[in-house]
């Protein structure tokens, strides 16, 4: 295992140290437990948005916080889901009279982490799940994981909250942009979880993983490796049917890389996704290729199409100033 | 050699156009020549900041077009300089009565290239090349190659240009932010370069090239891979000996990732680097952490010190809007 580390139990903690010192415009720190909220204040009344999960996938999700998107994130140590107390404690700090939304990828740990958190709250509390991940119907009995779709959800309801929207109505959006919201990965390669110093799972030369999923889980198939044009149309076209997309409607298009992919990369399966869209009659009006929802050092990526509409498209458009996420302001 | 490509001869205009169908709103992009231009026409008398350099790169230099930084960019084929008619082209296409400056890397190639172009023009030119690379005092009997560092000249001198800054200001002042920038970079890895399908250069699995050069090329010493905070101590020691620090002075400091390398130990090696400098009184004022100046897959990073003072502060902070790096607007 190759990687700049000191010590493995300080990683996670080194790391965020630096996190906030490089964004200290943006963001503060809290240890103990540990948690990253906006140095601005919210105003009185505004919903706040508290995400979190295992660390790992950055900048999802501490580099999501600031204005236009999350309240708080709250960072579990890598690929394990963050506990309880972290959340009510993000919760007590940012929550300013407009309730606590939590945006949560559907895994066992972070479902129950964050149901136990919002059991303590005393203020209004609710949870929009993302389960974007079509690559399989069901994983750990949960039904489907919560991918790169999320960087979308929290981006919208993000926007939404800080205009003012009320508590009921951001939980509904949220679940209005997860039911548009659909993904799927493939993977060139493991990704190395520094605590366990050997890839998750081991691919030949000429294979790949699709449908991969962002903690190195096993996809739907182990296929060879083919051209670029044919992955995207293996994956657009699940996506296209998952979604039951129509000719003449309007999506968002999100190349994610899983870390260690290079932009060049990424920008050609955009290329690509964007083709298999437009032949079909679709708008990609709005889009975002990069590292957003990442799995270490694992070489690969993922699409993610969201069914847009006036309203969803203007929140997308809405100004947002985070480390990892910039428009408008 | 595992890539999303199709061909390896499209892989390069395949991934440009979707870079531009991405950005749509802030690029336009040209074939034949292959030349990136700001979607917006500068202002009359705006100085026409263009660069480029081999692609592999990215997303210098193309995600560096927009308001407040690079008029346009001229991809090369991967690690291959790009031709003199792509410089004419661009700069005939940009250049709106304030004259050329070229932003050039220091390598053997791209400065004759650009020296050609520059022949040809009848506008007002000149080249401010970058040699920030500290690993090696020379390289190709040309002196330090241009890296990371790049990025930063890009911005500053964007900034000044886009704020009405003339010509031989524009010239002077690249000259001085390069003056002040020294670069050092590890790798942990190769890069594979798609046409050659495998790695440039071996590393055994507990080894590390110090002052890896950003295509691969030799460093400074091939050495035990080491902890962090020693590989940090060991390049920032180099980083403020060449600068000739003084304690008090302020300082940007960018940490790159080289392609492959998760953003968590970026902002870990951000820390270490942070701390460096706060232990020996000087202030990190402003920083940059990501990937920047990649150089394709290659597992590794690079730290930028740029020495500050009020002015430069201020043309970093401007507003810039580009594909890869925005702020204030």
């Amino acid at each position: 295992m190759k990687k700049f580390i000191n010590t493995i139990e300080n990683l996670l903690d080194d790391s965020l140290e630096g996190f906030v010192l490089a964004h200290a415009d943006i963001v503060s720190g809290h240890r103990d437990p540990r948690y990253i909220s906006r140095r601005d204040k919210a105003r009185p009344g505004k919903v706040a948005l508290i995400s979190g999960g295992g660390s790992g996938h950055e900048p999802l999700h501490t580099g999501f916080v600031g204005r236009g998107m999350l309240d708080a994130a709250c960072p579990g140590q890598i690929f394990t889901s963050p506990t309880p107390d972290q959340m009510l404690a993000a919760a007590e700090a940012v929550e300013n009279g407009g309730g606590v939304l939590f945006i949560v990828k559907n895994f066992a740990g972070d479902v129950m982490n964050f149901e136990m958190a919002s059991e303590l709250l005393t203020c209004p509390v609710a949870t929009v799940l993302v389960h974007d991940d079509v690559s399989l119907p069901e994983h750990q009995g949960m039904g489907r994981r919560g991918v790169a779709g999320t960087t979308i959800v929290e981006k919208i309801v993000g926007a939404a909250a800080e205009a003012g929207w009320e508590f009921e109505q951001c939980r509904q959006l949220g679940q209005r942009v997860v039911a548009g919201t659909v993904s799927m990965g493939v993977a060139l390669s493991s990704c190395t979880v520094p605590a366990i110093g050997h890839p998750t799972f081991e691919l030949g030369e000429a294979e790949m993983e699709l449908g991969v999923g962002i903690h190195g889980e096993k996809g739907r198939q182990r296929a060879a490796l083919a051209r670029a044009s044919e992955i995207v149309d293996s994956i657009a076209g699940i996506l296209w049917t998952e979604l039951d997309l129509k000719a003449g409607e309007s999506v968002l298009l999100h190349v994610n890389g899983l870390g260690a992919t290079p932009l060049m990369e990424l920008y050609l399966m955009y290329r690509l996704a964007h083709q298999y869209c437009s032949e079909r009659g679709l708008q990609v009006t709005r889009s975002l290729v990069g590292n957003f929802t990442t799995s270490l050092d694992m070489a690969g990526c993922s699409l993610t199409l969201t069914r847009l509409d006036p309203e969803l498209t203007a929140l997308w458009d809405a100004p947002v100033h985070t480390a990892a996420l910039r428009w408008g302001c």
